[in-house]
């Protein structure tokens, strides 16, 4: 199916923390409160925030996005990376081998990250139902079209199917506004 | 002619002044020095940088270009506006009618424009000769294709072709950003 249209979402810079490290960051038996659930089945927005510092500079209150995971991992944009002084490689969440070291610091303590920086890919999830209508597999790299001022065709999105996830596409805020997508953005796929 | 690569260049925020506003902001008899020759014919970065401030924030040090112009113009990114809490249109340089008002402070003085923030609207300068070789014509619409880990069509680029122009794409660094553009980035142009 051509012209298959999705919600596109800004994901702005957060956090996902391991449970070591949150306990480290925020004491011993924390536990991470929702604060809003997000698109994605599970996932939720917490009321903990953490600062992240570079050999640049330090950005406050950035968001930890539950629930933990195995390896703590920070998303940035490019912006981002430049005010912190860090090269973070563009990659899919959890694939964090020799990505950018950083410092993430709560009220307990700091940890120091030998890696886990991360710029994410641009990507889409997908439901299997949809991944069927639109003949999409797990891992296909599609391009979404958005129109607009700013109209762009995003190449190189990865599109990722699972029954856990919904349909929705991510881009960080420099893709966000580098399509102007404000309000509430949809896209069109567009198979390679 | 398909396949006509161009050399990518990011404008970062900068200012144009009215020489009016110069004295304005440095005084009385004060002018423009080169700091540094741009690529388009002309066109220089200054010594001079100004304050830009808006109801959330103020950059500071924001670097004048020159020569002088007719109409005092900022020139932000998506990433700038949100900072300074405006919202300026999407816009070729030089329209500023009903764009976004914005302070800007100098040493001796401040002006408040009633307008002439914008967002550069992404744009193709061009030779003449080059013009002639792809077929293209001054205010067509073409796209740029860039590739690599985050590859993109942009869509919506202006040409504008004039003998005092060097041939080069003008992106800002929200758009450089999204497409990971770093180095010495190229594209190739497509006709629509």
């Amino acid at each position: 199916m051509d012209n298959f249209k999705v919600i596109i979402e800004g994901s702005g810079r957060h956090v996902h923390v391991s449970k070591e490290d949150l306990e480290t960051l925020f004491g011993k038996g924390f536990e991470l409160e929702v604060k809003k659930m997000l698109s994605q089945p599970g996932q939720y927005a917490s009321n903990s925030r953490v600062d992240v510092t570079g050999p640049k500079g330090t950005i406050k209150g950035v968001s930890i996005l539950g629930p933990c995971r195995a390896q703590t991992q920070v998303e940035l944009s490019f912006t981002d990376a430049r005010a912190l002084g860090i090269n973070p490689p563009i990659r899919e969440s959890g694939d964090l081998a020799g990505s950018a070291p950083c410092t993430i610091s709560g009220p307990a303590g700091s940890v120091e990250l030998s890696e886990g920086a991360i710029i994410a890919k641009r990507h889409l999830h997908m439901t299997p139902e949809d991944a069927e209508k639109t003949g999409i597999s797990d891992k296909d790299i599609i391009q979404i079209k958005v129109d607009g001022d700013r109209a762009l065709i995003f190449d190189e999105v990865v599109a990722r199917v699972s029954p856990n996830y919904a349909t929705y596409v991510h881009l960080d805020y420099d893709e966000i506004n580098a399509g102007a997508l404000f309000g509430n953005p949809t896209g069109t796929i567009i198979k390679k």
